[in-house]
């Protein structure tokens, strides 16, 4: 691995060495000193054309947990959006000896046009690109499902992949970066995806997708869920023409207490329950239900830490870098 | 203690562990190595809902200077105002593993919510709530007040309170969290207060508060006492119905050279003269009153930071940590 | 050297020790761990009253690269700008316990008002102040011109100036910092300089400065420069009655492809194309100019953070800090 742009294009492999090294991560996070000296001396460089202030404080506080220097540049109102190109701002960022750059952007693609391209040799980590993918997103709730299975069935926590497993992905999937490199990497692990949606908020084309199709949310859970994925929605998209009215989606498309009681009806015990945050409460999902014991809300954004220092180390930490490093051990 | 949130219910013994710890935090800025290594692998987050650049920047130079990761976020503009609740904020900056949170919120008694509901296991520094509290900048008051008398009087610089200083806090009381914090310290910590503003900037009920009240400032100074405390004006303030004229605000409130002189003339010649920052120089203190030897702006501005080091250390090097450790000398 | 506030003060020694330790920076900058721990302890303030994304990042990777701690101050919708004096913003860093203060001001002369008037004990290291000045950028500039000139005659790249070398600066002289910056240090160190531009775009008394005017930059190529800078074009001069149109300006003084061949034609196989950035690619450089073998801009981005952490090392770690010292060797 060089680059972290897409789950679309991730192997199996490695894949499961980002959540085979998130373990360890997560279990540096538990320590006293919660910190590695694993990348003193290499810098990373936060690149944001859009806010995303959670995303940005996670690759943030992961990078400083493996000892990084962190430079963070929020290309808003700076010379890059007044015209600079994003090859010249790449450059730049190199030149100053960025050895990671973490990018968030407007534009589907950009991160993987600023890798492909060879205009530079760090790596490149997508931290969401347009309505394209997200992946530390989908990796961080591989790997809260991963635990999940791995608790509930006794399995090892490291080396499984999700075979078996069965989510329901819920909301506007048509912006959704977050439900495309999930549904990506939940594939590629084994599991088997429903997209619900309202018809007008699902992509043209996604009957190819390898996955199930749904209207109906109480349908979609009837089929016996492990995990139901939540999506956001995105306040500047209610008023568009496609999206149906706050009261619509909520009740057909939101998931309140109603959903959260017949989840225990259906027997679903262990279903959980996922949101990549932020929430609007009583919109896309209840206050209830996102305080519930089902809800991993809040592990998902821990782990969103452990995921990156899996990703920043495997990515930085040298080419013959193994994915379980017993260096870590006693680092 | 768990929190720092107010004055108003910080216990003696703790408001003088903290003083105590902060001169020996003082004694580590005068090092070559102006950094001590007991926060390693800790993150603060500084989580500001208004802007206040000093407060920000003395928070990150003290957490720093303990060898603590320090993110910085600015929550004007990101999905926290939008919407997003102060207790998921306040979960997903937990969960990203901040240890503690350094709060300014424009609304009374939120970093107490924080704190109180169990929302997070993580520290909460109150960085000033609307018009309720300020607590580490009457702590940097108290300490720049306990540092001027031990040197005058040749007593001991920890240990002592301020037992037997008389206080005059000046200006507009009614939205100062400066004055309601110092208040509350002060009279803990031994000293007698007495509030000088516009009548029609004192609060309701400050007549059961433990000071005494004046309109006279001039009258205030013929009492003698050890400290002024010139509040600032804010600028937002200047229009209001309630406030006076420019022009009379500063010649009956403010610290002008004609006040300045009278203390000479007074006989007070150990009596100095604080002020939050930033200074409106003409309105509320003259540029020469600033600049003279009473002031002791810059020392508050100094004694800030170690202060918050202080509150920093004792809140998370553990809860067995000593008020005035010995691990200190040496480390 | 106290402070570094401009080059037109600067003396040929002092030019020479930051040039010389910057070649030692940059090959810190090769190491596996890209760090020295000779700044551990010390603060470094970014304050900035202008945007500069690239340059502000350019300090804080060099602070960091020496293990100082940073904090960014942006002054811009700050208490600052509502009307605190800069004394009292610089009082107040100082007071915090910055050792370094880098300052980007809107103002000519700022800079050196903060560091000449006694009001603080900080390093100041001007990064940018109104048309006046831009001393690192001219360092880095001359940094990257002497390595071409070893490289190509194979003389020493440390202790030696530019004495023989011809470089043309083309563009918005009027305006320009760097312009300025780069003639006062080229001439110290010995090169003739020419600037060219449009006759409304040289400042006022330009006839004393000690170099070659000219409206033609075709007529100077034809005087065999070794180096030509080419000048940003700042959108916002763009519409004054002074500005020549685009199509003229890029025309007349672009450096286009046109110009690219014609060095080839005159025989100029060695002259090299700066350019500060970030570059308006088609208006006063093309855009294969720009990525030709012959532009040296990225190299000038990376000797940026060398120039940086050879001042901040100058200027901070010590008084009796000798040029080029030995203890960076094994540091």
């Amino acid at each position: 691995m060089k680059h972290l742009l897409s789950t679309r294009d991730l192997s199996r492999t490695d894949a499961l060495a980002i959540l085979d090294t998130a373990e360890q991560m997560a279990a540096v996070s538990q320590r006293e000193v919660k910190k590695l000296p694993v990348l003193r001396g290499r810098t990373v460089v936060n690149l944001f054309f859009e806010d995303s202030t959670r995303t940005r404080i996670s690759f943030e506080a992961a990078a400083k947990r493996l000892s990084a220097d962190v430079i963070n540049f929020s290309a808003k109102g700076s010379s890059v959006s007044k015209g600079e190109s994003l090859k010249d701002t790449a450059q730049t960022l190199a030149a100053i000896g960025a050895d990671a750059v973490v990018i968030r952007h407007g534009s589907s693609g950009a991160p993987a046009r600023l890798a492909g391209s060879g205009w530079i040799d760090a790596a490149v980590l997508n931290a969401g690109d347009g309505t394209h993918e997200h992946p530390t997103q989908a990796l961080l709730d591989a790997f809260t499902m991963r635990r999940h299975w791995a608790r509930l069935h006794g399995t090892a926590s490291t080396g499984t992949d999700l075979t078996g497993m069965h989510v329901v992905i819920v909301g506007d999937v048509l912006h959704s970066r977050v439900a495309r490199s999930d549904l990506w990497l939940l594939r590629t692990l084994g599991a088997s995806v429903t997209l619900v949606a309202p018809p007008t908020l699902l992509p043209f084309g996604v009957e190819s997708w390898p996955c199930e199709i749904s209207y109906d949310l109480d349908e979609a859970l009837e089929t016996g869920p492990d995990a139901v994925m939540m999506l956001r929605v995105q306040g500047e998209r209610m008023n568009s023409a496609f999206f149906p009215s706050v009261r619509e989606y909520s009740r057909r498309w939101g998931f309140d207490d109603v959903r959260l009681g017949r989840l225990d009806t259906l027997g679903l015990t262990d279903t959980i329950l996922l949101h990549p945050g932020p929430m609007n409460r009583g919109l896309e999902i209840s206050s209830r239900a996102a305080d519930s014991p089902r809800a991993t809300i809040l592990e998902q954004v821990s782990n969103g830490v452990s995921v990156r220092m899996a990703a920043l180390y495997l990515l930085l930490a040298g080419e013959n870098t193994p994915a379980a490093p017993a260096t870590l051990e006693n680092a």
